[in-house]
């Protein structure tokens, strides 16, 4: 199947380049970089030098399926064209994620390009939406931060565990931030550094609580405060929950293995028995789970980590290609993190 | 003054020496080093071979002043005979902080070598106890995580702003976890790495809960979930709290103000307008705290940082010095952070 | 084919388990890890767990082939009753890198325990000795930092171009340091810090020595310096050397071209055209050489990069398997760098 | 004494406000920084928030000595108002370096825009030219990379030790490429990550070039390359040299004494046993020396460390202005390094 990669010159569109590129049954044909069009792509990333790929303004015709790694806004703008042609298009951006439009709108500060399109769209998390994605043109491939804690909380809520009130702290490595300048991600500044940011409301928060609230149709008043810290790659989120009045000690003892139950068919969960690291996930597609149960404050905590840039966006465009196209789900996606 | 620091050769104990070289009032006369005893401390830490001290077995008689940075324990141990000497004391580590031996028993699992004392120790939380300080003797100088949860949240428990359950969630760097070689600190381990640890208790919980429940006499339940991140020092805590019901949205308002009221006499806290960053405080003895209220779901979220090496540590013991000696409370201890 | 690991437990051994594991014709059914020999793999390497393989005190009858990644000595001890049994062995270790068994004993400080045999080594620089390693029974993989250092000079050297006095300043990662502990590779000691080591002789100093005098049968001084940068994977040499003085300047302008045309049949080895970057090599098993011409001082300066697990280790003892067994030489390393 | 720093919103104007802070002689009264005017510094630097000052568009006249951390060509500019009005004036920009004009009009791309004020400048290097500094009204502030470089090798060159052919390969923290955005100092891109740069020369070439040739006005070939490596402070320089022909064995075996001996009344400078460490002079402003001598190859092996920021900029700033106005040359730079 080829396909093409609309904005590779990030680092998410980078990191789809290089899964794509072990993919047996997929060729990645045609890409475009904004400033970079013209260029081979070994110009802009040695490390893809034996694509040997020459990036363009506009992806060619032939592609069968397309990524884009465009900002919000623009992204949708330049998949509508794709879309209407009936191929299937992948956005990792956010503009096909919140169902609502007024929520994009007040969240994005922009009017959405095609709100009519949303209720076309799949929210990609295969762990959640596996069959409806099968079945969709149109996936909103999840933010990173959301990813790593819808999937640490759903299983809780799913089984009614806990209390509508939840609380995720979420540190993330730097690449999170994008490859565009800034002196936040200034290297002097960041290492050796850790801070909270966006502390009065990240775009990520509509989004994990849209997804949260879904599970059981239910409400969520969630607080998410992310921070950054001086790694390149991963996000390891800790979510605070209480348990339900009506959980008893007993229940609580069979969290961990309803969580395992829960995860048992998703090749790219792992629940751990111990306190997981983002080491562990480092290139490839995991998310590591760890519930721990505090009696004595009825508390449920939650630590859930991926790689942001592989679980958090390319590793799973990817999953949703197989998804999409009839491939195995874990096609080109089978690697090991690299460790350490 | 002539002063002795048991066990030098970790960091709290090399981050005091440097802080008191730089003390016009203070001489370092006398250190030991369990292993080293005999070398120079140019050997150990060649960035004090400016001291010009030999390590010894034993401090020198002349000591007016005794700072321990063993570990717990062996701490307590070997104050006891300066404290019946009637020699002034600042333990660094743990042993005369929890006022309860049982706790102290069960937390630490040994027995306390001296109980009886324990009524005597004040937590050498100057922004607290100040008073207490500069009347004592025995000063249990407050752990690095301890430090910047009961600064980011005692100004809120004092004027009853918060529910009695709050969520402490910190980021720590590396130097805290000690000198000792663990595969846990080795850095091709915890290098491009994030994780949770302690996750069913850390020793710094009890601590916590005794000085947050101390400030009014309350019960707290107290969620403190510590983390490890790629960086050298410092200590970011993210605190998580709900508004009593009868706080409403006006009240919120003043929160920030009620704060910067709080610490207006405290010349080591800042209470900052954007969240704080610990390389604002590498190196210094500044704690900044940030108060963030999310009104919608009433919670008040306090960000709060600090150096652990420093207002964390040895600079917390130079500051405790500092009262109980009648020397400004500032000396050797203003200098600015190291940045970047 | 069965392939067995002797000493899985350290960082070479874990990322030939990472890579053998994407191996279409190679299992990897036995592993010995000195304390760990019981234990599950996922106990010791949680990145690992899907290998589901468990430790043991000596390696299974029934593998095919053995790589040794035990420290010096104790690894031609544990390969020799695998050599005796006709089966073929990778030997990751020192232990037969050195022709001259005095000159091992000079620098590893013991007697080599099977000297006859190592005239049967070929050492496993394939770039270089293809043809050989084919044919041979036992490989000596090459150390991280003489794979750099020799492919950065060979081309020089094969065509006469640079006189016999070379000085290499390497940068390595502290992987290369391994996974035992040391305050050299505590955290916090080197983190923010570069320091230079074994600046009086460094053991692979003899090794670089023997394969650049093999080049054309020649002796030459060799100045090595290591230096350790604070990352965990990675190394980059800068080599310096004059240009012979029958070199002209016009021959001088020459050189990038005859370097491409030495490596023009080598997959794993890049001339590149721009100052090369150890993350363009993270994770996979390629060097990057990048030659500099001075004219005006006659220098050629060559700097080289490689990722020292892989390239370094893992990766060139898979490319020694790939071509020891028949497999194309390119098999499971074909995966691009992990970027950024 | 009341000075003022034009463009304090770099990294070594705002280090230089750290120590001024200190400094008991001195107040830091007036600062510019190019498009902070109006704010705060406390808005720019929250570390310097104490100093209480406001940045303006041009410095008060009530400055007695000027601090310029412009980038050359607009540093000279803005100093000569000052000069005009005859003021001492340190610059910590290139302008004022190089002795010919010439060279710098080939080194910077621009014709220097007071090339006769050249003459007056003196090289702020207070090791080698204490006295002429203490004469001066126009310090030219040594580049970080010549400051390690010229301190390594300095005592041979005087000593007649070495040929006149040596290479120095330097290391350099990412603080010294300043605060602009720039997508080699993106943290995603150099952390985890080496790499040499301006390999074909860089503008301290010269700068060194001229500072080893005048030491006995000689001629010396100097080979120069920078490396930037993942960590914010510290440069750590390689020299590479080769003993003259006259020198003997025995000779060799003085080379570390005679080196103490250089340095024997120069407060700055250690010349150590071991190698040295970058983080053993982290925030302080000491060059640590160590000669090793290789006595088979003839060489002599300098290594030598800064922090680039201190000692490398605004410390000897700081050193400098002491001796220019008869304060102890010490004063405000006693401080010991960070350390970890």
């Amino acid at each position: 199947m080829k396909v093409g990669i609309i904005n590779i010159t990030g680092y998410a569109g980078s990191e789809l380049a290089r899964i794509i590129a072990q993919h047996p049954e997929v060729e990645l044909v045609s890409a475009t970089g904004r400033s970079a069009a013209g260029q081979n792509i070994s110009e802009v990333f040695p490390h893809l030098s034996s694509l040997d790929l020459t990036l363009t303004e506009e992806l060619d015709d032939d592609v069968e399926m397309v990524f884009s790694a465009l900002p919000h806004k623009a992204s949708a703008e330049a998949l509508l064209p794709f879309i209407e042609q009936g191929k299937k298009v992948i956005d990792i951006s956010a503009d096909f994620r919140l169902k609502d439009p007024q929520v994009y709108e007040k969240w994005y500060q922009t009017v959405h390009p095609k709100p009519e399109l949303l209720e076309n769209a799949v929210y990609g998390l295969p762990e959640l939406y596996k069959e409806e994605i099968t079945q969709s043109h149109i996936i909103a491939n999840p933010g990173c931060y959301p990813t790593s804690a819808i999937l640490g909380l759903a299983p809780a809520i799913k089984n009614n565990l806990i209390k509508k009130n939840v609380i995720i702290d979420s540190k993330s490595g730097v690449s999170g931030a994008g490859r565009g300048l800034n002196l936040t991600t200034h290297y002097s500044e960041i290492n050796e550094n850790v801070h909270a940011y966006a502390v009065n409301g990240h775009r990520h928060l509509p989004e994990i609580s849209q997804e949260l609230c879904s599970i059981n149709d239910d409400e969520f008043d969630v607080t998410f405060i992310p921070h950054l810290i001086p790694m390149t790659r991963g996000i390891l989120s800790t979510c605070y929950a209480e348990f339900n009045d009506d959980i008893s000690e007993a229940e609580m003892d069979t969290v961990v293995d309803s969580y395992k139950e829960f995860y048992s068919d998703k090749y790219f969960v792992d629940v751990t028995d111990s306190a997981p690291q983002t080491k562990h996930t480092l290139g490839n597609n995991k998310c590591l789970v760890y519930p721990v149960i505090h009696k004595e404050t009825r508390k449920l905590i939650v630590v859930s980590c991926i790689d942001n840039l592989v679980k958090g966006a390319a590793g799973a465009a990817v999953q949703n290609m197989n998804l999409m196209s009839g491939f195995p789900e874990t096609m080109a996606l089978e690697g090991l993190a690299v460790y350490p």
